[in-house]
């Protein structure tokens, strides 16, 4: 049984944008305009997807038998993530757009940790400029990005397990356009490669094992589009979820200072 | 022209350990246990390298034409390392053992940021476990060790430019043993790979690309040994400083929001 | 059900140098001193495998019920791999040491084919030098070598699926030395690193996928020694089978002229 | 001093195909089809490269004080390459579309081996499926094609030496469309990434190392089409020669039986 853990921002859903939820000495004229922002992205995010953007994500998840699935935002208590949900989570995944200031670094860190430790990890869409995918990777995530484009992924990498059953492509007639240069690591494997309509490409799913444990980046999901819908995306999302799922676990990440060599024992 | 900074902790080499170089809430007689070790080993550092444990690879950078050097410490204003310094410098070298916690945070997000934006950055020996190495790297830098091991390089990358003048393996008959499993992400290149005595290897000289800086880890250094007296090494650091310098800079780490498509000047 | 098949050269283990399996134009001097080596070597191989050198990987694979093993060998019918034999592969383990030569290109052409459309491939030892590893790496396979080392395998990828149930290391009593600079494409893994007691270092154990097919190199298997008794070696080399059994096959190795872009059906 | 020698093959541009260039066995009537291609593609390669395809190449190599630039065809003796000029040879620029068949495969083997031992290769557009790449890469290079798209080039790897003084992107107006999924080993670093407008993507700049050597393929220069008079295409083949020029040679191509161990010496 694999336990995986959905966080989800939900800002923009809410509608509702608090004042804790925004930096310190942001004026009252952008924090108006922020909330207006909030309010109309909310609203159309309840039209595409009335059950919430995560809720086709967490059904396909909870089709499989095999697949514990837990649901949790940072409205929630802990930001979302106590210590005994994370403590209990195999893999967790991260859609985040808007408020990524208001996770503490304390809880970025522990995700980190906990990646290190040997727990799977998979960033979708807009979660490029979170904490915890900056702190992991090393690098800013930057990226060229426009609203409303058309968007193919190729399958680049077609015996990868996250791969398996995909097509050769997957069509997503609209989407927010993601465009290289992206400041990532080089990934182990680049499974999916974006174009887009108006004239990018896109590395749009890489691999990375940091540590003991295993991350996934995917750009499909922007809140507004229907990427979530799409059965090819569902299907590939599973198949994260399995090869993301730890291997094994260390329970330290600290440095073993080994007095006794492994030759000492042939020595005498 | 290269502007190098070598950046060296000096900890130990000062033979006095200060109260505000130690994380707080450590008991005077803790305290008082490892001012013991610093006196000790700063005696030693004295004995081996009687102008300084930096003072090798500063004269062997000197002798190039083409490099700027500057030495800086922890124990200078800022840290060693003011805005100004920073912002002439391609290429940092860091040396740091004892007081990791003692480099502010901020300080080391100064350092990962800049690398993001170009600059080359060479970490040495104990720096694995500094807090800007683990922020670039995004993993623990973890490893077993021991002290007093003989330590033999190999050159498991002959073409790379940092392995240069370079023979098929370098003796260094006594190190500090550091051994897998070393948790680093996986390099670009292992150009070199140490064997130890005592029964361990290790991807002793790593190189990465972060954002536009690159990176490169090198094992050898442990403070009262003899590994900067070895031309070897010196040509190997020289070659090192040369490959990481900057190719080109960028200014901004933010996401440019590209409202014109490439395709748009062709549509109309 | 992965279907396996074991190859191996036997031309050692026949303690019979055969005129046919050695290059043309040798002469009788030269033939006589080989015959004596695959004499004395043979022999050698009966004490320490008396039902064979690959008895133990056979009885160690026919112990998992989704493997279903054959063996064949270079002395076999078609040098032991008809095309039927190895349509019907999933996953070829090739043992190779004196008789590359003996093996028609014809016939390492067809294994790379089939290893470039989805099979899996297992070269074991001086398989370093086999046809098939050399066309399939693209490059010479070439290592330092010695008799008669002890060799500490060190687990440098513990979140491989081939290390599963691995120790930190395996010590092996006595191995050929395989020693850098080993002339190999840069491995997507090193997921086992070799020290040798005389001082070399390796990169043991190495995976690369080419085409839709997975391809493992692992060092163990010196025919006079007994690593193939060793429980980890057998438990890593059945981890391997399954790492490289097919995900899916490509019938066609050609270039699809498409007429037709993905574009089109949109454009009209 | 880097000896380039631009290897082209030449057969379209002739307008004639001669008998002995195609395999045997081929009909009268699919030979006189063949023909007709030859003869009309031959007469547009003349019509937008008067001075021939690797005119432009050729001179802008030449304007390098630096670069020592021979050219040579298929249907010069020895298929162009005689042991000579093979031997002088720093970096080998490669161009084949319809004649791949009639380089023998021991001058094919030539090539390879002389990459293996430090030459730099640099494979152009339809180069993908020539005897010298498919046998260093290990794979058959296949992908999908068709004529006359507009391609963008993406720089998806600007701190590369081979993008330096490149723009974001390149745009060519017509080129043949090169699309994934293209079958290449992983490549250490995909500094273009291609855009066509038809819908495809394409891994179109990309570095390996295979031995000693240096390995570039590049996607544009198809023979209709303009590719060869842009100039940033022309200063990126320059940066190519310059980054594949041989670090360092090696004579031997064997493995060396290391009778003394590196431990022996301290040992006695």
């Amino acid at each position: 049984m694999i336990n995986v853990t959905v966080w989800y921002e939900y800002t923009q859903e809410s509608g509702i944008l608090r004042r804790d939820m925004v930096p310190e000495g942001i004026s009252d004229e952008v924090f108006k305009g922020y909330s207006a922002y909030i309010e109309e992205s909310g609203r159309k995010i309840r039209e595409v997807y009335p059950e919430g953007l995560m809720a086709p994500v967490i059904r396909a998840l909870k089709e499989n038998p095999d697949l514990n699935v837990t649901y949790t935002t940072l409205y929630d208590e802990n930001f979302g993530l106590s210590d005994e949900i994370l403590d209990n989570t195999d893999v967790l995944i991260w859609w985040a757009h808007i408020s990524h200031d208001a996770v503490p670094d304390s809880l970025a860190d522990k995700v980190v940790e906990r990646i290190q430790r040997g727990m799977g990890c998979i960033f979708l869409h807009s979660a490029h400029k979170s904490k915890p995918f900056m702190k992991i990777m090393g690098t800013t995530g930057t990226l060229r990005w426009r609203n409303g484009d058309f968007c193919r992924l190729w399958n680049t990498c077609p015996t990868h397990p996250i791969a398996a059953g995909a097509p050769e492509y997957i069509d997503l007639p609209e989407e927010e356009m993601y465009g290289e240069y992206f400041d990532i690591p080089k990934p182990d494997d680049v499974v999916f490669t974006g174009w887009f309509r108006g004239g990018e490409v896109f590395r749009s799913g890489c691999t990375w094992i940091r540590g003991y444990g295993k991350v996934f980046y995917f750009q499909p999901g922007h809140e507004t589009n229907t990427a979530y819908y799409n059965p090819d995306i569902l299907r590939i999302l599973v198949n994260a979820v399995r090869w993301a799922a730890p291997v094994m676990w260390r329970d330290s990440l600290n440095c073993p200072n080994v007095l006794e060599s492994p030759e000492a024992k042939y020595i005498n």
